[in-house]
């Protein structure tokens, strides 16, 4: 999955839970559900608890968006390449391109630490829910409940850190119809040990991606540090190098960043007519930007190629979920809308407890039209990475000061360790970059407000977009991670006293921002909350936890069947094999993007043609999952997940099992690589415990 | 293109010419009007008309409903297997099937005949529009000017064809905008010498067909021979096996068998919501019965093969058409509709004479409606052969005692050659199939019309349909030749004298067909005939000869561009090569359809699989282009039509340049073939001139 969730972004977007019960291969349940009925009922399996301990104690989390597993007892960590390309990116520069060659560390001694890179396993789950439920007392506003509720998750997580120094997070279910305590292991000490050339793990580039048939090696491997030696990773899934065939049932144990199969059609409506044709648009012009500075040189384009990538990525992703918004999908969820009301109409005390609330929800939906548009434009660190930190540090400084209960989130105590690995990463910022893309976020925000905008005004001071950019990303110092830390530690004095240029900058937004967050908080959020709080009741009501929640970047099942799946008039077929990937490469004469690395072509006679490569399953997966391990039922690794097919793209609102397919990359494929074109033998070996 | 045109089907639909002016790559042009404003303006291309004779005199038309080329001086003439398949499968029996293991003959003594295969070639073109035309006296009503119009065409065939031998077709173009004097030069001494096995022709079967990528060796070659020897053809076209590459401006010469291009927005729905829907189910229908009758053994399995073969590719391909009626299409139609209507309107005199056609075709139509069930069940020859050889007959001793120009259809003087070569063919008959076939047809025109319909009651008679089948196949003595030729030959007198039950059963059926036929043609097919012409006339007007007329199984030079086209999220390539073909085999685990021949897998390692196999150009064609030949500038053979892609089914109505592709076969893909898989290396040099 290419689609990473994006995870600041995503906060504006509330988890609301699924709209039908669950059938067939669909659904990314949580560990603490598993869906025992379905996998007996079709399958004939019962997962055992002590299965399900080991696949969660061997999944990882990459909190930068992805996921992975441990595949040996000493700390090797798999993951897709396009997860680990940001960290790849950080350690190479202009004379070193690893993401462009590929990277290998023949002996541990030359693992190089990943610069900023965040693990987590998840080790211990517990229902908090009726001490969030109970925060909220009889009178209390909508809002005044919504803060309650955030209050008691943040002093929830707090006790709980403070108690077993593990990362705790308070996770919101079935949109608030449960609160789970999610305790993380976490590592920071995360070297790299192995990746293909990014050709050869995407190739086929933009056009290919989102789609299948499917020709990728997209995998990176890590090697999880303690103390600076190779942690010992007692739960870890054994390598299957025969991997899975046609017809095997699979697992999917992953990170699913989010979905919004919940949404009501006016909800829906909302996406498709404002909220998709304007980020899309947006994307598109900010591709185009980062694409003019790409042209400059080689070095420019290596700087923005990972941010190209990203975007395409995103681009495509948005294109195909918007699409895929329909007159189908429409008729679908109003006919479960109607359905569920005529449930609720049935029971009156249903009705009045919960009928009010999609009305409240279509209300809220109009306010959010009018906010949405200001939210995306009056900020200065949309596209430079720079002008975030920058506004990131005056927002925290602020937010430090208050209780932890009030605080925006991003900045309860809780977060704060994780916020600072970010503010204070040492990758580099590539000053000229920053300068291209503050210039083309300020242009496109007076562009989108007009002149007259009171915050265009304000920031832009009456000079071209261009000349304040320049003015603040060369008058800056905070490229210097000591710099930053500096500034946030010296707290609000430190910053309202600072000239630095982009600091500056950077108040001038502020309360604008805090402003639009206010009215958000006020007139949408507070409102979509209670309102989805009540569907989500009203829902469980009905169905209990025979459904799973909605996608929120935590740790989940899914399960599925290895199966092609009718395409554009024909069959896709289960797998692609090597002989797919020099097929696709010819029928383009070997052109950008499907063209081979020398080694593929140097060594072809070495390989066995007929190994498959990438394969699909029926399992219900989303952006986040990339890296997920897919596991066999005797828990053994069989493949890893990148990406799904662009029938999938619409499973952010609705699975359809008959064509919706999860990609991954083969096991065999994995060893094949290894061992015949990354002369890696000791690696392989590894991984299949030889 | 694996949908042969059904003729006698195609009689009930009228050809009208197309409702745009041509762009880009659009347009089945006839070799007296080639597109050479589009070839000077987007290609720098003028063809000379030296070049585009030679051409047309290298086609030839398989009158079965294909196209093909000479390829060599000697008479070689390349088609499309699923051409040549009904010939390979009449020289087939229980002990040697050559469409299961396919068939070459290493001399030309071993080149056997195919048993009733007419090839055309297309040696002259006369304009006799004024001719007919004029035959159309003033006061005529529209069935008398329609009556004068095919008496006037009879006339110039039978005076054509006396004067030259030649056969002689007066081809309606311009939906009667235009007529022309056709004169064919005609072989029917036509001898088989290569074809490949099915399963290398159609690898990926029903699945695949009409999709790309494809992996197909979708062609075969026969030998004309003229006085027992092989004919000395001067005109073919010269062997490239270097063949076209991505960007190549190709052309495509064929006989297009139909499209509908011009159908009016009342036309167009009436196919939508009543024509499609009900031959698609009754195809589905006719499909089932055939399959319960192939899986009775191996024996029955072979003598449907081709049956099933067609019937998948027809339903596969109404299927195609039926989708591809969309909103999107309707709105383009109805724009164009209103654009022609609003142009006329602005002219008084067009107006008057032009401006009620509209209304006309859409009065009809609800006419067409009724009557098109009717004429769907009301008839004992939809399914058995050896009915339909029956009900000709019964016809034939009729229409031959009228004047010429009196006759129906299929019945002039000039079409009776061609009509006893098809009644009086020696190829096999198979009782028990016939009886299956018959039993279905009579049981499904009883389901669809109700046991209460006359021409019910007429043909079972009180009795099961089961029985009314086995009674007149088993008792019939219509399957030997020599009994078909003395009941013809005997003329009205031996038909109503005749006891044979299905000679007996078709004289029964026979007043209900002309009485249909006559409700047709007066309520429907003369005022359609007339309004279309009005509106032809009008386009005429307005346009003249810058647009093609609609396809009309003549000779027609399409052209286009080598190039791939977006597909499914991502890019359909150009071309496959022989890796794509393994590729797709592994995918599916060899199993049927995507099972290799042995000969592929033993010899893999003699292969260069790199050879482009099949590849896609712009070039507009459908269903009758099956085996044109691919031409480049420089009149060389580069490859072989054989398909269309899923999206240029919607082509019998429109043809969009972004999607719509033709796929050919490779001309180095047969040369590989030949020469690495089929130890044919004397045809390979005789194909390159060695």
């Amino acid at each position: 999955m290419n689609f990473r969730p994006y995870l600041p972004v995503l906060g504006l977007f509330l988890f609301v839970s699924l709209a039908v019960t669950a059938v067939a291969d669909e659904g990314m349940w949580t560990f603490d559900n598993p869906p025992v009925k379905q996998l007996k009922e079709k399958y004939n399996f019962t997962p055992r608890e002590q299965w399900l301990d080991h696949i969660r104690l061997s999944s990882v989390r990459f909190n930068d968006g992805g996921s992975g597993s441990f595949v040996s007892p000493n700390g090797l960590v798999i993951t897709n390449h396009h997860v680990a390309l940001g960290q790849l990116q950080k350690i190479s520069n202009a004379q070193r391109d690893y993401v462009r060659d590929g990277f290998y560390a023949k002996t541990q001694a030359e693992e190089p630490k990943a610069p900023d890179l965040e693990l987590n396993v998840l080790v211990s789950m517990e229902n908090v829910t009726s001490r969030v439920h109970g925060a909220v007392k009889p009178g209390m506003t909508e809002k005044q409940a919504l803060d309650a509720r955030k209050a008691e998750q943040a002093k929830i997580q707090k006790e709980s850190l403070d108690k077993t120094g593990l990362r705790s997070d308070v996770v919101s279910l079935y949109q608030g119809g449960e609160y789970w305590l999610y305790r993380y292991k976490k590592y920071t000490d995360v070297r790299i040990v192995f990746a293909p050339e990014q050709q050869a793990a995407f190739f086929g580039g933009d056009p290919d991606n989102f789609t299948f048939p499917r020709h990728d090696l997209d995998f990176a491997l890590f090697r999880v540090y303690e103390n600076g030696r190779p942690v010992q990773s007692k739960d870890y899934l054994k390598w299957n190098t025969k991997g899975a065939a046609e017809g095997d049932l699979v697992f999917v144990s992953g990170h699913p960043g989010s979905t919004e199969r919940g949404l009501t059609v006016a909800q829906l409506e909302n996406e498709r007519d404002v909220i998709y044709p304007l980020r899309i648009n947006r994307y598109k012009r900010e591709l185009q930007a980062l694409r003019a500075y790409s042209s400059r040189g080689a070095e420019p384009a290596r700087q923005a190629a990972d941010d190209i990538f990203s975007l395409e990525n995103t681009v495509k992703a948005f294109t195909g979920e918007y699409n895929g918004m329909d007159k189908a999908l429409f008729d679908k969820k109003s006919k479960e809308e109607a359905d569920l009301r005529a449930k609720l109409a049935a029971n009156p005390e249903w009705s009045r407890e919960y009928g009010k609330a999609w009305d409240d929800i279509a209300a809220a939906t109009r306010g959010q039209k009018e906010l949405f548009k200001l939210q995306q434009y009056r900020s200065i660190s949309t596209a430079s990475k720079l002008a975030s930190l920058a506004r990131q540090i005056v927002v925290y400084v602020a937010e430090i000061k208050k209780p932890d209960a009030q605080r925006l989130n991003g900045y309860h105590e809780s977060q704060l360790e994780e916020l600072k690995f970010y503010l204070f990463s040492p990758a580099p910022i590539y000053p000229e970059f920053e300068e291209a893309l503050l210039t083309f976020s300020l242009q496109d925000s007076r562009d989108q407000l007009g002149a007259d905008d009171p915050w265009v005004k304000a920031i832009l001071d009456g000079k071209a977009p261009a000349q304040v950019a320049s003015e603040v990303i060369r008058g800056t110092k905070l490229t210097d991670p000591a710099v930053r830390k500096a500034l946030a530690e010296g707290g609000e004095a430190a910053v309202n006293a600072s000239t630095d240029p982009l600091v500056v900058l950077a108040r001038k937004a502020d309360p604008f921002f805090r402003d639009l967050r206010k009215q958000y908080e006020e007139t949408v959020e507070s409102v979509m909350t209670a309102a989805e709080e009540k569907i989500a009741k009203a829902r469980f009501a009905i169905y209990g936890k025979l459904v799973y929640p909605d996608a929120t970047f935590t740790l989940r099942l899914a399960f599925g069947t290895v199966q092609g799946y009718p395409m554009n008039g024909t069959k896709a077929p289960p797998k692609t094999t090597f002989y797919g990937l020099y097929d696709r490469s010819a029928s383009f004469d070997n052109k950008p993007p499907f063209n081979l690395m020398p080694r593929f072509i140097q060594r072809k006679d070495k390989i066995n043609l007929s190994t498959p490569l990438d394969f699909v399953a029926s399992a219900d997966i989303i952006g986040g999952n990339s890296g997920s391990p897919v596991i066999s039922k005797n828990g053994e690794f069989v493949g890893i997940i990148f990406d799904g097919n662009i029938e999938s793209l619409t499973g952010n609102f609705v699975y359809l099992e008959e064509t919706n397919r999860a990609i991954a990359v083969h096991s065999a494929a994995i060893i094949e690589a290894l061992r015949k074109l990354y002369d890696a033998p000791a690696l392989a070996n590894e991984l299949e415990g030889k």
